[in-house]
């Protein structure tokens, strides 16, 4: 199921397991944060994610909403999130939408849609 | 299901055909403009929608994608859209995603994720 998939990827994340969860991408897989701008390939992606994940202490995406829709062969896959990550007492949270595309498989194409002032100014230090 | 009745808002909307959109709301619907804020009841997102919409001489929400799970009675709607307000010769164009509870054949919540900056430039005259 093209859930499952997107499940296990966030799971990942939050584990901290970066490597991990870029394999569920596919080679050509898109990484478009839409207020910021878009990436290609696991590797592009975990050169974003790999050093956003690795400056907290924990991450947890809570996960308010999902719905899918196809199969993992072909499916579509929508959540609603609160982004959290923690840096010694503080948490940042950030509302975030996210679409992913599940093709044999594997994300496709992962878009999140969110307010980027709304990051910004979480992400200042207190 | 859910899917269409979300689906018939939208249309009714894009007719610029408010007070009937409004009618597929519960008493207590929450509208919320994530990065601006919310408000609570058909009259209340009457009078957000009704004037916006009526700035415009043609408004088009391409949907991209959308995804329902559940039923017409307690059901969950995601979709991707491109929300186009058309004023004279100019498109203002804005990237959403958006979430809609369902509850007794109406919309209970709609939830929409924007960048607030990017719908600013967008509206700005040219």
């Amino acid at each position: 199921m093209p859930g499952a998939i997107v499940t296990q990827f966030i799971n990942l994340i939050e584990a901290r397991r970066v490597p991990d969860a870029l394999m569920l991408l596919s080679a050509e897989c898109e990484y478009d944060n839409v207020p910021i701008g878009k990436v290609t390939g696991p590797e592009q992606v975990g050169a974003i994610l790999g050093p956003f994940v690795g400056r907290y202490d924990e991450v947890d995406w809570v996960v308010h909403h999902q719905v899918a829709s196809g199969t993992a062969d072909e499916g579509v896959v929508m959540n609603e999130r609160t982004d959290r990550f923690r840096s010694g007492d503080r948490w940042v949270e950030l509302p975030v939408m996210g679409l992913f595309l599940v093709r044999q498989g594997k994300i496709d194409l992962w878009r999140d849609y969110f307010d980027l002032a709304t990051l910004q100014r979480a992400s200042q230090p207190a």
